[in-house]
């Protein structure tokens, strides 16, 4: 394991760390050299701490480390190579910002920074380009370090299956409903005696975060700055009794008239860095194109390809250019830990690390 | 009981047969007198052969009663007074079509007819001046009896909603996204080993419905037929784990712009026949407007006036004409028996039955 | 309203004190006259800071009352005539305490106090006779007000259905396995990520309460004490996604061979004090014999008589006196609120308020 | 794949049949060449018919297989190695031996024939002695092939948990009550509408299998019969709301004191036959033991080990020789297809193929 990346991960308790420490313990290019949490759990065992709920069992060689702190100084000290944050949001600001002032660089989940304009807000295959915004970030900031944001989870999905239309007719406006798995709130985050046999037709702060961070990530990188996409986009975000897994339900006006067949080819042909350099955790196709009339489903199609994929179904021109489909993918994957990770991976390959 | 009129159920194993057993074994207007079901059930007792699955039991009375046929004959022997059909859409246009000539009065849920031309497609606060179609039935037909079809429960709940914005602002286009309870499919209908942690992003026919039936329901009356309302309506419906209740999502692009005061006064505000007349299973507002960020939710608000009642929340005028909201509604009660049994009831009241 | 009792509810917002809320907001002996939540919320609307999760809405008349402190002091001066404690029983014990000693009488769901040999620890229809265990109390601790405690929910639920066969055959031993609904751990209590299609076979000390809660309550008053029923006891208790309802396995070795006729004939016949004075919340029948093959289940029973009624199903003698059935009841009501509320109305009709 | 065996899935498009596709589809030693599915199937394409609901989807070389006939004389003439029988009970018993008679070897999960003194009913870990019954089966019956048997689904994960307690210290008497998933019903067994937030206390038949099979498997074999293992057995069945895995709680009375480290000490060196010879499907340990306070759980523990393993957890000396522990497993897997095909497996190891 010696010539392998050191990694932190802090908040690594939380449903989001759990991935992080499942989908780094398997991977061939990292290694998990420091766990983080709260105060009052360091010095503890991570077996012994973390409520696991993913399928299956604490990876056997990380149910023995012990968390530490998530003091700046301390994971400065580690020496470690890349720091993965899974922070809430509320805590996040600040400690990822001591860390790059320090010279660390932190690609995080968390939301806090999402929208500055110098900073790279990445979803890999779409656009990576946007990372020449680290240029802007050490000029402006003057850190020796770097944060790169992963998207929140509902955009992740939506704007992978977003990006291929926009290339292949431009898009004018987007009506979008999500049902929403529980993970995606956290461990603690949907009581279950509020959600069995129900719908919460509200995720807070969640709308504006898909309306923001859609333009930003579809959009184009001017110099020193993003210049958001300029199509409309509503959406309604809804929690439902799913474990893992958002679908959401799009009606998007194109700005020219296709052919189904052209969105299927689109979709399908669609790829990126991730599948030209071969990263570990890039999916073989970004974007699986499901014909059955029922699908995908969240328990069926959740996990394609490791959960990097997302899966788009029930497309169909309803009138001129306005065009409908679902799509459907892991919001703990690549809504979270996993698009996280694999801009890591891109990273290393490019010598960002 | 001697002056209650005399109602049949057919279908009355069924779920939402099993709504118009617990509805009508309470209404002050009529009562229970032949319960129908499939020929292998014919000379049982009902409390052996239905398999319940509403809260609570089969209403004593009621359990006792030994089920007949849906023979046209035997049933007209009956000398029932009106007929309430909960027949499976395969079955039902021939059955109901046969009563329909031999004299009686049908109500029915079932699909078959509901778009031709000269049956009347009722929500009695919306539409009851449809009703006069079936002086077209009769003429066209020669039937001395009628049929009066209830629309699909999808439809019955999002138009509720749409009639106070169509008579406020008038409605231009409308993007619907459901989000429906099991019981909508029967009791055999979904699986559990399909449901449980999952979405089922389809339903058979449904969208269709949607779409057609809204626009009859919210159509003029012109002589002989309904001119179908000019809006545009695209809908997708999805099944999610949740037992009574459909949720649905819409964005609706009104034709004049409105500010949200009216919008909720004109839901509050809206009233019918039903209200007017004060009928039994009239709920006093047909609309109710929930101000709470998070609601309306399947189980706190599907019972809502006994299930009669549709909620409506998380509403906000997104730019300019385009409203968003959330509404509500009970399946099995305002979406299938519940309203049926309204259209009967103010039958009676006019002296129709 | 002007003669009805005046009662507190301490914990108001929680689960149990919601349907505290529910059930007294409905009830001809009492009125709320003083709501008491954690410090954060005092001085706020009720309606506002309660999550509701029951069915329907918060009460009209409770929505606008002003959350108020648990200090005992101001209790105290707001002379009411009871307290129901809902309170969580890392704080419950104290304030209880403070509570009796200022002259308070306080009906409690806490866990706390309730094996203590002075406290009686109540289900009206059992042992209504150890409230004479109140002399002793104030005797020993020198209070002017009291506490009576309501038991576990998993052992009310229990001991409703082995009080007839104690009195008819004697108990031996007994083996119970649970599967508890996720209200009974409070509104945060079970994270749906750790539920949804699962079952968590472990309840923090809840074995415990059930062996040593229903000893007590099934015990021989002896003077200053309750004698504990001499049965061996084993419970094994679990978590299943039920919103609502316990139902519970059991086995049990009666002391003498007995025909299932006479044990369905002790269930039916069982009645009480509640029964005998026909008090508000007193099910007519504590304990309800189903004989179909798959009663009682958790959504079709558990609001049997309000949730006041205990349902039992698939009893059999499998072996001389090895009997097995399944029960079945609202661990909110009878498991909680209802219970606690059902001793307060028999206390005011016996002069003990 | 040409020297693999042949094998043919009798009831391939039911849950059970998926399980034998997917666990076959990567078996080294198998390879699928023949599916069978009810008549109106007959000549169409497995990925069509299939209505999928395992993770993931159908594996891709089998998707184009076509279905076959379930006609003895079809199957003979397919020339295949074995044939694994997944038909509903209704229609296995006359199937299976028609393809007995005609030389064919049926290994096969459905209950007709599982008590006969001649059909073995195996779980190779525990009685794979019983196998030598096949001798007495060809003799008796005249057939050229045989029939082994699978047990019941609970029982197999029951009786797992009770080999190492036999033989360690004698078993007297069990107490079992178990929670059940959906999938043990197969796909429409269990309606959605009937389960959602709620158990249904009762399983058709259940209980008498787990009660009869666990007696032979755990039995001696006494030259051409069974003699049934003498422990009293009491089982008690219920469905409850989770997809996959079957929670049993057990109280067993030894015939003999033992000390807990004794008994987790006699389930973790469980071996048998298929871990003596690397068996492909064969778990390195069939019983896992949980030390954790709230495990096993369905969701997490029962794909431990492929699903072929059980794990149990919450073991506890009530008192003398009294144990109480909880068991999970994979119905489908260590409870169907799983364990089938191990059978099938070691069988052509031994030459029995």
């Amino acid at each position: 394991m010696g010539d392998k990346l050191r990694a932190a991960i802090l908040g690594a308790t939380g449903l989001v760390g759990q991935m992080f420490v499942k989908l780094l313990s398997e991977h061939p290019l990292f290694e998990i050299s420091y766990l983080a949490a709260s105060e009052k759990r360091v010095g503890k065992r991570y077996g012994d701490e973390v409520r696991w709920v993913l399928d299956g069992d604490v990876p056997e060689q990380v149910k023995e480390l012990t968390l530490d702190s998530v003091d700046p100084d301390k994971i400065k000290n580690a020496s470690v190579d890349v720091v993965f944050s899974a922070l809430p949001s509320s805590v996040a600001g600040n400690i990822e910002i001591e860390l790059a002032k320090k010279g660390l660089t932190v690609v995080s989940n968390a939301s806090p920074l999402r929208l500055d304009p110098d900073i790279p807000l990445i979803i890999p295959e779409i656009n990576w380009e946007h990372m020449k915004l680290l240029d802007v970030q050490r000029r402006r900031r003057g850190w020796s370090g770097a944060i790169v944001k992963n998207s929140n989870c509902t955009t992740a999905i939506l704007v992978l299956s977003l990006k291929p239309l926009m290339d292949l007719a431009g898009l004018e406006e987007i009506y979008v409903t999500t049902m929403q798995a529980v993970s995606g709130a956290g461990y603690s985050g949907v009581p279950s005696v509020a959600i069995i046999d129900n719908i919460i037709p509200f995720i807070e702060k969640e709308e504006d975060k898909v309306v923001n961070e859609s333009r930003k990530i579809l959009g184009r990188l001017a110099g020193d700055h993003v210049v958001p996409a300029d199509f409309k986009i509503y959406a309604t975000t809804t929690r439902v009794p799913v474990i893992h897994g958002h679908l959401e339900v799009v009606y998007t006006r194109l700005r020219r008239e296709v052919d189904i067949k052209d969105v299927v080819e689109a979709w399908s042909r669609f790829k990126g860095l991730p599948q030209e350099v071969g990263a570990w955790l890039a999916p073989k196709q970004p974007v699986i194109v499901r014909w059955e009339a029922d699908r995908p489903q969240p328990r069926l199609d959740r996990d394609a390809e490791l959960g990097m994929a997302v899966s788009v179904g029930r497309f169909e021109i309803l009138e001129n250019r306005l065009l409908r489909y679902v799509v459907l993918g892991h919001n703990l994957v690549r809504g979270a830990a996993g698009n996280t990770i694999l801009i890591a991976e891109l990273m290393a390959r490019e010598g960002l690390l």
